[in-house]
């Protein structure tokens, strides 16, 4: 086993050319990749932040580039030094750039140090194929996104989905790219390794669903305070979230076999659709696991 | 009664002198009050938007002075119109400003219009008088939030306490300002109504809530996945939620009757604390509505 002092040895040799110019191709590379229409044709998207490095060397995200400060390399884990050397040895380029430039290509008020590039992960195959794997879990789980267009509610459904043990989400194409640099930071890392479909055609795919026995469960101010049938008995479920502002599209509602509304003991007249989808995503896990 | 016809007259009227200058004194107490320090010397806030302005005029907010834009006046919705009338009525200072000048005051990449100063609100004495008065409802529910930062969550977990009919909300001084404009974005008006208590004594309103027979649940990465007695036979419930990184301060947590942790059913280590709250805060609603 390496010791520390050498594994910072290995770092220092690697990272000796310093990046100090903005104009820097690898540098304008990762500016373009901010915006959706550059990550849909490169295939690639920005991750940043060493919570979310981690977790997406742990997941095997198949890194293109990676970027770091002289200072974090210097301050960095011993967990985070190992993770970044295992890194390195695959080969992929790694470049050192100085504060100035990595404040340019960073997203964060207060950045860390650490940024990469990697290829966007395959979810269409594994998605379908999936098979309910969990002990004492009785039924396959879905969340629906119909045009859920803030990426910090998208970031925040993602990681809630996957605490609670969701097999996948479906996006429908004006949903929050789930490469938006928000939406990876709210769903710390679930989107590494929880299938995301990002499709345009959602409602072809939610029939293939319902036709596998999938319930669908819409979510609409419109909708009754309680569920029609049993959440334990159902085969598969698939919970459907619509728009922040103008809830669900009325060809998704139709789509439906319920639509629920949480009740409102209060006087506020909803609930943000995060904390909407949080409530009933548990509602189903816990019947799953009952 | 008035036809829309003669509101729009009346409007005109009053609104006949247009600020075109930051260095209005006016506009330049609204940026002031853009700071925590300002506004607790103050004791002034400021709301911004159509939908606060309509909520604040309902719960009748006391306004200290109102701006708007021509372009707002003119495109306002007739209900609005009224609410903005019966303002006006009530003799608070209306100011007329220019697009740019209301730029400069806005919070929102997309300005509406309408921002106003208010008074702000008196909660420590409606909280503990308050008495259960909701038909079915069996307890009083709190929420209680030991340095939870993010304006975001902060404005999230409101709207979700007072949706989730809960009695009062205690915020510790590290907690984001209540008047924060984003926390009064997220909580959409309920700020407005419902007894939110900033204090800098925290733990000894705990201690005399809890000497009142409420049970405090502690929500805690360390905590039991169940709860050691039923919901529904308390007399008072509060739920204390902690910082989103470091969890509840130690002494908080001593407090705790019960310490509790959502169940993880996939990978993700933990949930973002207002969909923890929601999750959590409805599970005691349902039990007290029972």
């Amino acid at each position: 086993m390496m010791s520390p002092g050498s594994i910072r040895l290995e770092i220092k040799i690697m990272a000796q050319e310093l990046i100090t110019s903005r104009q820097n191709a690898a540098v304008k590379n990762v500016i373009k990749l901010k915006q959706k229409k550059n990550r849909d044709r490169e295939k690639q998207f920005v991750l940043e932040g060493t919570k979310l490095f981690m977790e997406a060397e742990a997941w095997k995200v198949e890194f293109t580039a990676v970027f770091v400060t002289p200072q974090w390399i210097e301050g960095a884990e011993e967990t985070v030094k190992s993770a970044f050397k295992r890194l390195k040895d695959t080969g992929i380029p790694v470049f050192t750039v100085d504060t100035s430039v990595f404040e340019a290509m960073s997203a964060l008020k207060m950045p860390e140090g650490v940024l990469c590039t990697a290829h966007k992960i395959d979810a269409s195959e594994k998605f379908f194929e999936k098979k309910c794997k969990k002990n004492g879990k009785k039924c396959l789980s879905y969340v629906i996104l119909d045009d859920v267009q803030d990426p910090g509610n998208v970031g925040t459904i993602i990681r809630t989905a996957d605490a609670a043990g969701f097999d996948g989400i479906i996006c429908s194409s004006k949903t929050a790219d789930i490469y938006n640099e928000k939406v990876l930071r709210g769903a710390m890392g679930s989107v590494f390794h929880l299938p995301v479909l990002q499709t345009g055609a959602l409602e072809k795919t939610v029939l293939f669903l319902k036709e596998q026995g999938t319930r669908m469960i819409g979510t609409s101010l419109q909708g009754k305070t309680s569920l029609s049938a049993s959440l334990a008995a159902q085969k598969a479920v698939g919970i459907i979230l619509g728009n922040e502002s103008k809830g669900m599209s009325k060809s998704m509602a139709d789509l439906c076999d319920d639509l629920y509304k949480l009740p409102m003991y209060g006087h506020a007249e909803s609930l943000n659709v995060s904390v909407a989808a949080g409530i009933l995503m548990y509602d189903i896990a816990r019947a799953m696991h009952e």
